[in-house]
């Protein structure tokens, strides 16, 4: 396939293994050539998919060779059947690809509390693994995609001691759609090779500041996984935390994990816009987060950016609402670089109104307490967003 | 008026003073004849309007004699003018009364970041005054009212050592309205004569479990305000934490400010149904709290409800989210009676939709953990509730 993109040593494929109704791919793979080091980030609610369950286990080890994801079931609230069901298609796996169950991990995402079809699975295993190639990375975009409006695949080059290294990631969310709540399942592929320590330490780092810093309609799925192969393939010189190539590696990876959390975002269901919320100035990273949060969250200040309407009192008074004290007249407010509220009173203008009109918008929140930021993406709320998700039924 | 409520001792008293545009009543005031005790509870909002910065210093003395509550202007976002507005309406009051001004509270409702315009207000003061009547009561809970589609007034009466007391509360809110925000205020007034100390108490413990336990967009107003004014004139044995009237007291107004509350949802903007979350089982009050706060403001959840869908996945999956841990088999979930998820798995069935259909909803989260429990009340979020508020222009 022309203009697709490949990361040496791994393979990817998809099928339709008749787990959709409607007959498109539901059942993907990705396989490095060689045992990949791993590392991985899941969902904190209480309620964890059966595969969730599963790689939190096996990732212990820091290693991973395969990823099986299916779509169109989520696998989620089936009990132990489901747990042997995650199992099951892993082994399935594991056997045609004659490698090891242990470092094959699952993914899935879709209905939830429905039982896994694992006869489909198994049946569509043996095509799956003969359509593995090495162009096959955007197909696996697809076929892991919901009620998606497009794949979501970001890529970055670069050079580190004569030798090219790429980071690939690929991404589904975040609406809540298929059935019940916005999964976000997301896979990265590098040939770096990379130390595991550091690979886990930046990881969670990117993590939290892309996947971990988006808010469609602050819920959180069962099955939410972010997973990251590094194959060494690329025959560098190993990044450490100290190594020199340590920010070449850091700052492609927080630029493909930041530009997928974008995508998400701006596909969250309903979304019309893609609002960036800074704060800046807080005592602590913790504070500048919560802060951030509540704006981003804030179903008035949604509502009000999907009406286009700059109305710093929802704005402020969401930052105001967390429990963190501060001088209400120290806060200022911007959008993009228009002031909206300074000296405890709001200025209100043309160029604001005309900034709203915008599909991106940047809002920075200045406290002046003290010099932790933080930065979150979210969505408007519309009509849209309403409509699928009351009348989607259960 | 026929049919009026009166609480022996108060007057009330509204009048159109020009402040809404429409020529509707917008400054209302409620009078005692006698220093009454008094005791607040405010918003927690760091922006707080001028007239809540008056009264949380005012109400530390435990005393007061008159409210004076302006609908149209929130007064708030107003800076250092804003305070001495609100000090100029609360003498303007006190001046006409009689009465010492620092036994005056204020309350403003309405858009933020605007002047108040004071002219208006203290040339209204006269006809205001001198409009004051045992009758009035259900004036002042027509004048406070915003884009409140119905007055909301409660009351209770009880016998206590022979003597007939009255318990009757108003309030305004909460959808956020006229401009900005979703502004609660609400005024308790009772002809109970009760120790100051124990009035506090109990008034706390009931906003806690009334106008603390309720949600419509998770967002917290700049103006919130509710005021509790005893004026003793019942001639009661005075009610201390422990009299035997005390019961009898604190169930009234449980009562009162709980009916208040319920009011105040089913009144949230764009709401169609009221639904109450219980959860038990949690290990501490807080927890159970959190937990049902979450359930309460998962748009996921908000907008199933809209849809009359029993989606339990919604529902467990917010229950799961919060960060508090609990075994996800040990949770228990109910929709009236109906249970729709238990031993991990969930149930759907016929009944749980028709349930889902009714206008007031109760559902029951068990945790299995411990004893402690938490009630929250929240609306379903509509249509029309992003048309209130994505139409709204600031």
């Amino acid at each position: 396939m022309q203009g697709s993109i490949r990361v040496p040593g791994f393979f990817g494929s998809s099928v339709a293994s008749g787990i959709k109704s409607g007959g498109g791919r539901d059942l993907s793979l990705i396989s490095s050539k060689v045992t990949a080091r791993a590392a991985g980030v899941f969902t904190t609610n209480c309620f964890k998919a059966a595969p969730v369950v599963l790689d939190m286990e096996r990732i212990k080890k820091g290693c991973a060779q395969a990823v099986v994801v299916n779509s169109g079931n989520a696998n989620a609230a089936t009990g132990e059947e489901g747990y042997k069901n995650a199992a099951a298609m892993s082994r399935a796996v594991s056997e045609r690809l004659g490698i090891e169950d242990e470092l094959v991990l699952a993914a899935s995402t879709g209905i939830i509390g429905e039982r896994l079809p694992i006869e489909k699975i198994t049946r569509a295993v043996g095509p799956l693994v003969g359509g593995l190639n090495a162009d096959g990375i955007s197909a696996v975009a697809e076929g892991i995609m919901t009620t998606d409006r497009f794949p979501k695949i970001e890529h970055r080059r670069y050079f580190a001691g004569g030798k090219e290294i790429t980071v690939c990631g690929i991404a589904k969310g975040a609406g809540m759609i298929e059935p019940n709540m916005a999964t976000m399942l997301s896979f990265i592929l590098t040939d770096a090779d990379i130390d595991q320590s550091c690979l886990s330490g930046v990881f969670m780092e990117a993590a939290d500041r892309s996947f971990n810093a988006i808010t469609v309609d602050g819920c959180m799925s069962t099955n939410d996984t972010a997973i990251i192969l590094a194959n060494g393939v690329a025959g560098n010189r190993p990044v450490s935390e100290t190594s020199r190539g340590f920010v070449g590696f850091r700052d492609a990876l927080f630029d493909v994990m930041e530009s997928l959390a974008r995508s998400i975002v701006r596909d969250g269901e309903g979304a019309t816009k893609l609002i960036e919320i800074v704060v800046e100035g807080a005592k602590t990273a913790g504070d500048a987060r919560k802060i951030a949060y509540a704006i981003a969250n804030s179903n008035l200040v949604k509502t009000a950016f999907f009406g286009e309407d700059p109305n710093w009192g929802r704005i402020i008074s969401a930052a105001g609402s967390t429990g963190i004290a501060f001088p209400a007249d120290s806060l200022e407010l911007y959008i993009e670089d228009i002031p909206l509220f300074m000296h405890g009173s709001g200025i209100s203008g043309k160029e604001a109104a005309e900034i709203m009109k915008r599909d991106e918008i940047r809002i920075l929140v200045r406290l002046g307490m003290g010099n932790e930021t933080a930065r979150v993406y979210t969505s408007d709320l519309s009509h849209e967003y309403v409509n699928i998700n009351a009348l989607y039924r259960s």
